[in-house]
C-alpha cells in the first residue's frame, strides 16, 4: 500500500475478501476500493482504483468533468479522477464521497452471509437476508434510483453501470448510485449513441427491480419465474413498472414516462419524507439546547475554583462572584434528608436553562458552613457570571 | 378570558386585530384562535373557538373522530373537539397541534403589511410581500397541498375548507392545512354527496394556485387576467395543473389525476427533500456530541468540590479520586506564561472528548501547589470518574 497517492494519505482497503472469494471485475478490469484522507481538505474519501489501466484517450476525461459537476442526493458524488503509478502499475483512480458503514444492495439484501464482507453501520444490520425486501423499502429504492437516472439523463449523460453491486445503501431505506463515470473512461467509445445508452439504463433499472424483488442476481435467467415471484410479493404498481422497463417496444422509452408511472405512489413517498424531515427538525431543536448548555457549563468550569482567584477580593465570601460558587453547589451538590448526594440530571438541566434565560425566579443559596444564606434571582446570577468574563 | 377550558389552561389569544380590521368569519360564524396548555400532557395546543354555536346534531361529531385519527405531514393535526360554556356563551372548540410562529398563506404572501398581525418566526419574515412567490416555493406548496388532499380523499373524507387563510406556513416552504373538520360540524348536512364535496376541494385547490400565483384573493373575479398573470410568471406545468383543476368537465376529476400531472416535477421535489434530510442528519451528528458532553460535564460537577467528600480518604491528595479534581483544573484552569487565565473552548472540548472515549493518551496533572505531579491516561481518569458513581 503506498504512503500516499496524489494528495491522498492514510490509505486503507475497504473490502474484505474471503479466502474463496474472487475479486469482482468492473467491465473486465480488476478494481479495488480504499478509504483515504485528502490533505487539501482533511476529509475522508473513497478511492476506486482500476488496476493496470493505461489511458489511451485523454478526451475520455471530458466525461469526468460532467460527473464532478453533478450533485444529486441519489448519486455518490465524484470528486475527481486521475491516473497514477503510485500503486506500482498504471492505475486509474476515481475519488468519491465516502459514506461510512455503507454496503451495496447485493450485500444488504441478497448475499447469503451479509457479515462476511466486513463491518457496517447499524442500519445495515437490520436486514435479515432471509426475508424479502418490504414493499415500502423497495419503493423507496425505486424512487431514489429513478430520481438519480432522471438527473443523469436530463444532463445528457447515461449511467452505463447499474446493478445491485453498484447501488450503495447509505442509510435506512436510503440509496445512492456508485461508480458513476467509471465506464465513460473504461469503455470509452464516441460512436455509441446517447439514446441507446439511456435505453440500456432503463433496462438495467427494470432488471434491478426483478433482482431485488426475487433476491437473486440471476433472477431473469428464468424470466417467467421471476415475473411470477415479483407478482406474488409486490403490488401491481411495482410489477407494472418493472415489466414496462423490460418490455420490448419499438417506441423509445424515457425516464419521464417512468415518473408518470410512479405518480400514484408519490403522495405516500413525499408524505413520509416530510414526516422524516419534521422528526429530524424536532430532534435538532432539542439538541441545539445541548450546545447552549455545554457553553454554559464550560463557563462555570472556567470561573469556579480557580486557585489564582482565591487571593482576589471579589471571590471572597463578601464578593459578588462568591454567588457563582454557591450556585454551582446548588446545582450539583444537592443532598437528601439523610445527607446523601443526590444526582438529579433534571434538576441540573432545569437550573442551567433558567440561568441561561436569566429569569426573575429567586433561589436561596446556602454557604457551606450553613451559617449564612443569600436569596438571589437567576437574572442576578447570570449577570455575575457575565461580569466574571469581562 | 376564562382561567381554563376543559383541561386547557394558560389561554392566550393568538390573533392581533388592528383597530380597523374585522374578524373574518368561518362559514358565517365568528371564530377566535387561542394558544393553551393541556394539563394532561403539558403540551401547547391551538384552540379554535366558534362563538355562539349550539350543537344540534350530536351525530356531526362522528366526523371529528375520523379527523383525529388522520396523521399527515400536510395537515394540522386535530386533537379533539368539544362544546363549552366556559367563554360565557355556547362555544364549539377545536383543539389542534400548535405550530409556533406559523402564519397563513394570506399573511405570508398576500397581505399588504405582513407585520400587522403580530410576531412570527424567522422563516416567515423572509417573504417580502411585494415580490411574487418563486416557482420553487409555489411547487412546494402545491405538492404538499396535493398530498394532504389525497390523504383526506383516500379516507373517504373531504376538506370542504381550503383557501389562503386556511393553509398555515409552518416552516420554510412548508405548509399544513388548517381548520380541518370545522365545516363537518358547522355545515353538517348528511344529504351532501362525498363525491360533490371532493370535486369542490379540487376546484378550491385550483383557485388557491391562481390566488397565490397572482397574489390577489380576488384574482378569479377577472379570470382571463388571472390566467394571463399566471402564464407570464410560472411554468406551463403549473399553468396546466391550475387550469385543469378549474376547467369545466362532465367527467369527474380525481386527486390521483392531479398526481399524474405532478409527475414531471416529482424528481426535483424528492431530490430536494432527500438533500434536506441529508443536511439535517449531518447537523444532527454534530449536535449529538453535545448531549454526550453535557452528561460528562454534569458528572464532573456532581463529583468535584463536594464538601461532604472532603472528609473522605479517597478524596485526599493520596486518594484515587483526587485525580478527577486535578483533571478538572487541567481542563478549565489553564494559564498562559504570564499566569493569566486562558479560556479555550477547543481545549475543553478536546479534553472531554478524549475522556469520554477513554483513550490511552497520557497527560501530566500538576497539583495546585506545583509540588507534585501525576502522569495518567484518559483511560485511567475515565475509570476514576466511573467508580466515583458506584
Amino acid at each position: 500500500m503506498p504512503e500516499s497517492v496524489n494528495t491522498y494519505h492514510s490509505i486503507v482497503p475497504l473490502e474484505w475478501l474471503g479466502p474463496h472469494e474472487r475479486r469482482k471485475s468492473l467491465a473486465g478490469w480488476s478494481s479495488f476500493v480504499y478509504r483515504a484522507i485528502d490533505r487539501r481538505d482533511g476529509k475522508t474519501y473513497a478511492l476506486r482504483r482500476v488496476e493496470g489501466f493505461r489511458l489511451l484517450h485523454e478526451v475520455a476525461f471530458a466525461a469526468v468533468e460532467k460527473w464532478v459537476r453533478l450533485s444529486h442526493p441519489g448519486i455518490v458524488k465524484l470528486k475527481e479522477a486521475f491516473t497514477t503509478k503510485a500503486f506500482g502499475d498504471h492505475s486509474l483512480v476515481f475519488v468519491y464521497d465516502f459514506h461510512p458503514g455503507a454496503q451495496n444492495l447485493y450485500s444488504a439484501h441478497i448475499a447469503p452471509d451479509p457479515m462476511a464482507s466486513g463491518p457496517r453501520a447499524p442500519w445495515n444490520l437490520g436486514h435479515p437476508n432471509a426475508k424479502p425486501i418490504p414493499e415500502d423499502t423497495l419503493w423507496a429504492y425505486i424512487i431514489q434510483v429513478a430520481g438519480a437516472i432522471k438527473a443523469v439523463h436530463d444532463q445528457g449523460m447515461a449511467l452505463r453501470l447499474l446493478d445491485v453491486s453498484k447501488v450503495l445503501v447509505t442509510g435506512k431505506n436510503r440509496v445512492r448510485l456508485d461508480c458513476c463515470s467509471v465506464l465513460d473512461i473504461l469503455s470509452w467509445n464516441p460512436t455509441l449513441s446517447l439514446e441507446l445508452l439511456q435505453q440500456e439504463d432503463l433496462i438495467a433499472f427494470g432488471k434491478l427491480i426483478y433482482v431485488l424483488g426475487c433476491r437473486d442476481v440471476n433472477a431473469l435467467e428464468a424470466a417467467p419465474k421471476a415475473i411470477d415471484t415479483l407478482m406474488r410479493s409486490y403490488s401491481s404498481a411495482i410489477n407494472n413498472l418493472a415489466y414496462f422497463l423490460l418490455s420490448k417496444s419499438n417506441k423509445k422509452k424515457t425516464i419521464d414516462e417512468v415518473w408518470v408511472k410512479l405518480a400514484p405512489r408519490m403522495a405516500t413517498e413525499t408524505a413520509s419524507l416530510f414526516s422524516y424531515a419534521d422528526t429530524l427538525e424536532n430532534q435538532m431543536m432539542a439538541e441545539l439546547e445541548n450546545a447552549r448548555l455545554v457553553r454554559l457549563l464550560a463557563k462555570l468550569g472556567f470561573v469556579n475554583e480557580r486557585p489564582d482567584f482565591s487571593r482576589e477580593q471579589r471571590w471572597s465570601e463578601t464578593g459578588d462572584r462568591y454567588i457563582i460558587k454557591l450556585f454551582r453547589d446548588f446545582v450539583f451538590h444537592q443532598v437528601d434528608e439523610m445527607g446523601n448526594p443526590v444526582m438529579n440530571m433534571g434538576h441540573v438541566l432545569s437550573c442551567l436553562n433558567k440561568l441561561d434565560a436569566g429569569i426573575e425566579e429567586r433561589i436561596m443559596l446556602v454557604s457551606r458552613d450553613e451559617q449564612s444564606c443569600l436569596v438571589v434571582s437567576y437574572k442576578e446570577i447570570k449577570s455575575c457570571l457575565e461580569s466574571a468574563f469581562q
